[in-house]
């Protein structure tokens, strides 16, 4: 059998290797618009940072490797067209602009997502390009770019603070730029945190020396006696203020690459990825599809989410690779949204909605919070930690929590992440065993005191 | 109503902490054998390795506490007599001998246990006292003869090399001892890992020129010239050998105290502790008994267990404290028995029986084991980590894991105790989102790919 994988990054190179771990036989064919094999584009803020020495050293499966396992990679090469009916899909070299027919019996859409640009005045060139100096990261050509520019003293401006922005923005303060970073909404991270824990952020971001511009869109970028300025217009009081900055980076979200998947006529949902089930199919035969142009639901809102995160889409990939070679393998019923970063020091992750989503999904809210430490009070190197956990006030199942400190944060999350999974209540909570010892953490974990807050809460009320 | 607690560790002190909180007009009071408040015994092994200050630093609750809250807490007060017919225990001061007794409605029996010392010759001097130089780890007290021995340059006998003996054979290393740690068993802490994890412990243990001494059981300890020595007697071969050693330190385990709770009429139960319920009720109407007294089933195996951890003496403290003052509180059905520690830089967790206690229960098994990093392979400080699983081979729930590595090993321990308390199977687990950023977690998290080998095997055997 042939199978054919638009989209050579993590969730298509994924979906290969474990097709061709599932079936040994099949003639899998990887086509990649990029020229670069598959890349982490998460650790491109860090070789902008100086923190991992090259981009050679994001390659995660090189060439190399799909010789080794027998899978025909193709690079600069964009598909343009699909006939579904006759299974086919149309190929163009971007190099030489030779045209090229691949036939499939199984075909996996994995063209990822492009930057979404806000229409602010002078933002293009007159060809439709980025105005010079203005830059969106996505690519590693995108990193490449940028990391030119770069040059300590000078200013950047980072619209939008979301986890990649707050990313960029710590890189090039470590590289000496004077950052600032704008923001929609009134607090830094809002898709990752709600209001009361990225506070905690904000104050440790403006330690070290991160400019915060909240409640603000861009409304005109532009030159003037040679010094580029971005305007951002206060969205309460429509006033404008003027930043010079040498360096533009536009963070505000991505749309899904769905063109090729429209050709194939693969069916759209309402936040503009590709539909599929919990095979990865989509709704036409034979096409399956994983990764940021895809949309699935929110395990707990049960309504429909676009995907951008790398541990999903190689979730998907795995899926979808398995099950397009005959191999059977599933999905849970949603996505957790399990999302981590680092900034400042601090690590910062959340799983489940934020509470703005849940407020408007409608799912009643009882919360817990707890402030401690990440080892008993008398060793020594104890950190502070905040935990923040939600539960639907129907049921008490937890369906949400978010932790800021200094250490022992990511796995935490992945203990709610389970939680959440498993349908568990916050009472179930309570009879979790924690591990304790003096050097690793405390006999009550601030998990545990976290929940056993919300839960006084829920019993308090019911 | 009067609620009696009899011990002052950790158990008893949390019972009545929550007991406070459940019922803020019962008279609760707390007699202890100790002159110290509540303090930390898992800390004491830090105290003695320089790592905490002082013995001082160990004390949670402190005396002003106990009557912040309105508990009357008796110190060096040792309970030798129930009547629960008339619900009356007896206790005698052990300075000045005053015998005093104590109406109750409710009891908390959290007597603990005391360190086994096993019937070797020559270890105990004619009046049945440990001989001088040999040591148990246990109270402040036994930690505070041991400090005053402790040598640089000199020689030290661990006797048992489960957690406790080796924090201590830790301990006093990094004081500059020269270290022996003997053992029973074949491996290192053999109640806490299997054999092939306990060599990645065993070969840094060498490497901190810790020498280990399997399979040896103490025939004799004594003096010769004024030089101190243990027999070690070979199980095997049963040939002696003999160590000279300057201080001798017995961590063989423990064993319930529960004289009082025989007194009570209370049920003992095959492992020696008292027998208690899902609400730490014991056989005897209106006592309950938590902590290291107490033992209680096995969550995978359904078998009694006896309890050795603080943190599921605090849970059980926990559950006492509620349910003998009217409020209600239960605990799971089985202890997870999640289990850490630190060893020479090694961070060493485990959840759910060892190998060699399912195969003892008659549990067919099916292993993964992956060692990967905790970072992507990108990522500069990326560390070493070997997750091992077992899943029980006739449904692929998993039941145990064991975790060893540099960084991020217990929280994942707390991921896998989660999943074993919820009954989730290998399958469930592949469908679990766990946090990715490059300098959080890779894509695929090392706990993840240990399940996937296990799953591949499980389902290659059905």
């Amino acid at each position: 059998m042939k199978l054919l994988i638009i989209g050579s990054g993590a969730a298509g190179s994924t979906a290969a290797q474990l097709a061709r771990k599932t079936n040994m036989k099949a003639e899998i064919t990887v086509l990649g618009k990029e020229s670069y094999s598959e890349y982490s584009k998460c650790g491109l803020p860090y070789v902008i940072g100086g923190i991992i020495p090259s981009f050679d050293d994001l390659i995660e499966f090189p060439m190399s490797w799909f010789q080794h396992f027998q899978i025909n990679l193709r690079l600069e090469n964009e598909v343009y067209d699909i006939d579904p009916e006759r299974k086919i899909a149309k190929s163009m070299s971007l190099k030489e602009g030779k045209k090229e027919e691949y036939q499939y019996d199984a075909l996996i859409i994995a063209t990822g997502a492009s930057p979404w640009v806000p229409k602010a005045e002078g933002a293009f060139s007159k060809g439709g390009r980025l105005r010079e100096g203005v830059f969106v990261l996505r690519t590693m050509d995108d990193a490449r770019q940028i990391l030119k520019r770069v040059e300590k003293g000078k200013k950047a401006m980072i619209v939008g603070s979301g986890s990649i922005g707050m990313e960029i923005a710590e890189a090039l303060s470590r590289k000496g730029m004077e950052v600032y970073a704008s923001e929609l909404k009134a607090y830094m991270l809002p898709s990752t945190m709600d209001e009361d824990m990225a506070a905690i952020i904000e104050r440790r971001a403006e330690e070290h020396d991160i400019h915060f511009i909240p409640r603000v869109t861009v409304s005109e970028i532009g030159d003037r006696e040679k010094v580029k300025y971005v305007v951002l217009r206060n969205v309460d009081t429509k006033e404008d203020s003027v930043y010079p900055a040498d360096l533009i980076i536009i963070c505000v979200g991505n749309k899904a690459r769905v063109e090729v998947a429209e050709k194939a006529k693969c069916r759209i949902g309402s936040t503009g990825g590709i539909v599929i089930d919990e095979k990865c199919r989509t709704s036409v035969e034979d096409i399956y599809a994983a990764g940021d142009c895809t949309e699935y639901l929110d395990f707990v809102t049960g309504k429909q989410r676009p995907i951008g995160l790398g541990s999903i889409g190689v979730k998907q990939g795995r899926v979808a690779g398995v099950n397009s070679v005959g191999g059977e393998e599933e999905m849970a019923r949603g996505i957790l949204n399990n999302r981590t970063t680092e900034l400042f020091g601090l690590q910062i992750s959340a799983v489940g909605p934020t509470m703005m989503e849940l407020e408007k999904a409608g799912i009643g809210l009882v919360v817990g919070k707890f402030s401690g430490t990440t080892l008993p009070h008398y060793f020594p190197g104890a950190k502070v930690i905040t935990v923040k956990v939600m539960a639907d006030s129907r049921d008490g199942k937890i369906i949400a929590a978010q932790i800021v400190g200094e250490e022992d944060v990511h796995q935490r999350i992945n203990v709610f992440a389970t939680a959440i999974l498993k349908g568990m209540t916050l009472e179930d909570f309570m009879q979790l065993e924690t591990c304790y010892a003096p050097p690793a953490a405390p006999t009550l974990d601030c998990m545990t005191l976290a929940v056993d807050v919300a839960l006084t809460r829920w019993r308090r009320e019911r």
